[in-house]
């Protein structure tokens, strides 16, 4: 997953693009009128006089890392393989400030790495008739780069979750959660791919390559088109500036990550493929490198100690899609670290994922599926095992250097890593110490093995009889929050020490009945007019005599607010004025 | 305009809301269903199911004011006047942090103002089945709060201009600026007005009012909704927090004020309304007060100092489509300082605003108009009068408070308002000096008045034939940049005092040839390999041999950038990397 090749591939590549409008016969019958005039001229096309009417742009965010921009009539030139924006009668340009500081927007998830900078070249509408071949592609377009489409762990934390949340916030639908007639622009520049099927699920047009653009040769102009994707679901950072690890700030939760789910076993047409009813591990095998050596005995031992049977998954041997069918009713996941691990995501909940680590690799510091199965709500349990014993582990010293070969270092520092017992904190992508343990094949001792599964299988099954059920467990991440509430009354009474009091009645916000509340509690704020400070009060119920502070013939401003289960705080209402009345002194 | 009552006015009206899907028999219906369970079940309304999984929301900005919100099945209860948000299976919820500090987003243009905050209720999707009636409003809506629907001011500044912006933001069309299949629904609870033709330019739907949701008595969930409304194209602030003025930090320009009286002439079907070749002036006459006394004389003398017709329109004689027909052909429009007056948006570029103030109002503190025709691209000349002789003045302290009366102040404030020469600025909304001052009568002293006008009339005639044309214009407000250059070379030169020169030559960005730059300069950027600091120079030229502070064997990194006319600054290129050669001394 880290060794990341920013390089950009081209590779040629044919797509028929049958839903585009072509318009470059148009345009060159257009020229022999003017020089003939003796015909009829032909109907304009009004798409395209749509673009000589000039690009728009509104960008919300205040840099490339946070915006999100939507455009129309944003165009491509194969030409000088630049987006190219023009300044005609209708443009508009809204929240593009420092769109060279250091980009408009990232053109990934991925935050602000330089090979996903967004740029594009302004001209004249008038510059138009220059282009020979325009070509509009209607609708919405959504334009982004992959990040790294070879590794399937980057395809769905950096793509694939990204864009189903992206294409959830720019299109609308009446009936599901986006409109799949949106058409994805994929312009990195790599190959489609081994995992290009996956890109499909998202639309009922293919999507279009950069390559694509290229070939064709013309300007092609796509009508409403929003750039980049959504960071809202990503949760790992590769460490490009600092070492990796989960990102700051996660928002992503698990309810989300299986709404994504879903969504992906009705586009893969597998929600409804019925298995075995028995309970199976599935057991991760990779077949070119990072091995478990004994994974026969691995195999066995599973099997054994769970009286399950073990089910082995490879990406020789098997689809994503079937992959993902067989994980969706797994109750375990085992598997060398590595971007398989990614379908973790697919274990139904209460389910439990076994991560084994090569020697002198701590498993804390590589941790995507382990942030992934722990994200709120995804109710899975995770463990890790790590090899502790350098007689188990087979080194590759004489690999290329990108498999962890060590033989273009020299020979102090080849000396240093191998003696190294765990490989320090580094930042991406070419760490020879990371590669080199990373790469090791693995003899996994079977008995700290069953030692590690055992223990997890027993946290899964108390998480499971925790009191954290589906629905409260939701509560931590999904706030329902009490609404106002309401009919405040105010009025003065005669306390029984002679002093007057502020007696304060309200009802509970409409909603509280159907808050699942166990505790209810509201707060109130009493200020003296004219005053700047005020008495907070905490209070389990409705209505309440203050006398603390409260004096006769002074009036109070009042705001109060209902707080559940001592943490969900509601809005305060309206404030109230009251009036405090001066009683006479009872005779 | 500014004398503004917020108190809510509701008003029973009846609009047949025929796009909407009842529902409600089906509900009841299914009812019956689970009862009897003898016949088959009717198919289930997908749209029905599609709220029973949840609403969701996305927001960008970070506070009321600067957000921007879209919702996927946000519901409004009429029984509970309020807007309801279901937590469901398919629930997202993205950038809501801090959504009652005050409030999620502002429901109008007029921003934190408190009778304009947006709330949602929050409850489970479970509760749904509690509401007995479901009307589903498929496609995308509009829901906002016109501000003062009333004032012909405020209905285009605070509602139609935003209006326009936002829907080009939230909708696209392959064709126009935006999809008129979008929906209004206007929730600030006033009646529809006399200027409701005017919201429905937006739509081939008719707008949905608050009083049409409460006369449902359903519960009207909308697919796909967005609250609120741009205020990127406000420019006025109406003094509730410092006294009124032009807002800080404008972002709209003339450019797209005519974009939008484009829009406005197409949809009112005036664009080919043909009048008189020849020129001629407006005149707006106000008929119930702040009237110009001496009506006729200034009619009068306008026709003979121009030598032009002189055309009077009011708001009791001409419809506002009427009025705006006339006014985007005229060459000047005069008038008393009111809200007819924001129409001068539709004057054609090249013409004069006079704006007449009442005795003691001074004109730089009530700039609205003012402001409007000074936009960037707006091209039009303003030029304000005001009455300086008391004499000429008619006052009303007898009129009701909010049409300027005194007659509620005690006498010593009374007599300090009569004594003052100048209203002082003030905060809004029921400073009574200024109330009393702008609701009086004016006797207009035509040689003053007319010797304003000329002198407007030399200025319009000045910027004309000034060098700022049409196009030289926009470049003030909307920059078209120089690319990126490309091809930079470098390499090590020998100097004829013997020391080693670094060459650096690159081609220009490929638009420069279409942005009628008058001056390209190139800045450039050396950095010694290693160190922080750099040299930056401009040059005229594309090729240069750099010598200071390059030396031999250094390695040098280097940044090019095009600057057009002075203060259009294109992006960096990449850095390029020179590695200066050791040059043999020459023998």
């Amino acid at each position: 997953m880290l060794n990341l090749d920013m390089i950009l591939k081209v590779t040629w590549l044919v797509t028929t693009v049958g839903f585009a409008v072509l318009l470059s016969d148009y345009l060159i019958l257009r020229q022999q009128q003017c020089t003939e005039d003796t015909t009829e001229r032909p109907p304009k096309p009004p798409e395209l006089d749509h673009v000589q009417q000039g690009s728009s742009v509104w960008c919300y965010g205040d840099n490339n890392t946070n915006r999100m921009c939507k455009f129309s009539n944003l165009c491509f030139s194969p030409q000088y393989q630049q987006f190219v924006f023009f300044h005609g009668e209708q443009t508009v340009t809204h929240g593009i400030h420092n769109r060279f500081q250091p980009a408009l927007v990232d053109l990934s998830s991925v935050p602000d790495h330089n090979t996903q900078y967004f740029q594009y070249v302004d001209l004249p509408a008038s510059a138009l008739t220059d282009f020979k071949k325009v070509k509009i592609y209607p609708g919405t377009s959504l334009i982004f780069n992959r990040f790294n489409p070879d590794n399937l762990m980057h395809v769905f934390h950096d793509d694939l979750l990204p864009i189903y949340s992206t294409l959830r916030q720019i299109t609308a639908s009446d009936l599901g959660p986006f409109n799949l007639n949106s058409r994805l622009v994929i312009m990195e520049g790599w190959r489609p791919g081994e995992f290009v099927d996956l890109y499909q699920m998202f639309s009922t047009e293919d999507p279009i390559f950069k390559q694509d653009l290229l070939d064709s040769g013309e300007l092609a102009c796509f009508t409403n088109a929003y750039v980049g994707l959504s960071k809202a679901t990503t949760w790992y950072q590769y460490g490009f500036k600092v070492p990796q690890g989960p990102k700051e700030n996660i928002t992503v939760t698990g309810k989300e990550i299986r709404q994504f789910t879903d969504f992906v076993y009705v586009r893969l047409g597998i929600e409804n493929i019925s298995l075995t009813e028995t309970k199976y591990i599935v057991l991760f095998s990779r077949r070119l490198n990072r091995l478990i050596v004994n994974e026969v005995d691995v195999t066995i031992a599973l099997a054994r100690e769970f009286d399950m049977r073990v089910i082995t998954l490879s990406m020789e041997s098997h689809t994503v899609p079937q992959q993902i069918a067989v994980i969706r009713k797994a109750s375990m996941l085992v598997g060398m670290h590595g971007s398989f691990l990614t379908l973790a995501m697919f274990l139904p909940p209460g389910a439990v994922v076994v991560e084994l680590f090569p020697y002198a690799v701590n498993p804390e510091h590589y941790a995507p599926y382990r942030t992934l199965a722990s994200l709120p709500g995804m109710e899975l349990t995770y463990a890790a095992w790590r090899n502790t014993e350098q007689q188990n582990t087979i080194t590759y010293p004489y690999n290329p250097w990108d498999l962890g070969g060590l033989a273009h270092l020299d020979t102090a520092e080849q000396d240093a890593i191998l003696r190294s017992t765990e490989v320090p904190r580094h930042l991406c992508c070419r760490n020879p110490e990371w590669l080199f343990r990373i790469y090791q094949d693995t003899v996994v001792d079977i008995p700290s093995f069953l030692k590690t599964v055992n223990t997890a299988m027993k946290d899964a099954e108390a998480n499971k009889q925790g009191t954290c059920g589906t629905s409260t467990c939701e509560e931590h991440y999904e706030k329902i929050y009490p609404g106002q509430i309401v009919d405040v009354t105010c009025q003065t009474v005669r306390l029984s020490d002679g002093h007057v009091g502020l007696q304060l009645s309200w009802q509970p916000p409409w909603n509280l009945q159907y808050l699942n509340a166990k505790d209810t509690g509201y707060e109130v704020w009493i200020q003296e007019q004219g005053k700047a400070s005020y008495m907070p009060w905490i209070l389990p119920f409705t209505s309440h005599v203050f006398s603390e502070g409260i004096e006769a013939g002074h009036d109070y401003n009042v705001w109060v607010r209902c707080i559940v289960n001592g943490t969900v705080v509601g809005p305060f209402a309206d404030a109230v004025q009251c009036v405090l009345k001066v009683h006479e002194p009872q005779k």
